[in-house]
């Protein structure tokens, strides 16, 4: 398993959207822009249904995470993190999941507004290549 | 062809990243992050060199451009557009495409810094369906 660098922590703790690109049954490009959250050296989204996105991931596990650093005015490159992973579908805990990135991604205080249920989809993603531009790839 | 809505043109027009996903010979899918500009409701990027994406655009034309809207603290949800597009390689017209995005990435009076060259590849996006979170989803 790819150890996340430091700088790339720092980038998904701080709450970047994540690009999740997975690959259609018919063999077409899937994308949705989701939260992401980081346990150790591992990402992962939560989902309270079986969207197309996690359907595809069951179906396929390879994927790729893409983020974007702050950006930077007059900056020549801008900076982002092009992840491909692996990804595992697990049951239950998608609330959960999504309440705790709720307090990265809006406010300290905020509560996730779905309501509360055990149910879901949390997706676990495994870093297999770093690219991109930034201190990480 | 698909009508670009008045607020995408003028975030396309704002020069956002696009997070351009393709799928590769393998399956899986393909992601690159560059700049993208517009031409009426056409999308288009420039590569000075035959990149993997371009190689998959080439043998499969369905792509997906993701962008995001700036950021603003404590909204929700965050604004942002995913499209499908149908991809079209034409060869030649690169570094004078790159060169204009410049304008808009860098700053009005940057010229791009690679050697200016007659060749390379410009890729033009019909856009065939429209998503996200906005005024134009």
């Amino acid at each position: 398993m790819t150890t996340i660098p430091e700088a790339l922590r720092a980038l998904v703790d701080s709450g970047p959207l994540a690009h999740v690109s997975t690959v259609n049954a018919d063999g077409s490009p899937q994308v949705t822009v989701v939260w992401v959250g980081r346990e150790g050296d591992r990402l992962y989204t939560g989902h309270l249904h079986e969207t197309v996105k996690v359907r595809n991931m069951r179906r396929d596990p390879r994927a790729v995470i893409s983020v974007e650093a702050p950006r930077v005015p007059g900056r020549f490159l801008d900076e982002y993190a092009v992840l491909r992973v692996r990804a595992t579908v697990t049951e239950g805990g998608a609330w959960e999941a999504l309440d705790g990135l709720a307090k990265t991604y809006v406010g300290s205080d905020v509560t996730f507004p779905a309501p509360r249920t055990d149910g879901g989809f949390v997706v676990w993603y495994d870093i297999e290549r770093i690219g991109g531009t930034g201190p990480w790839a």
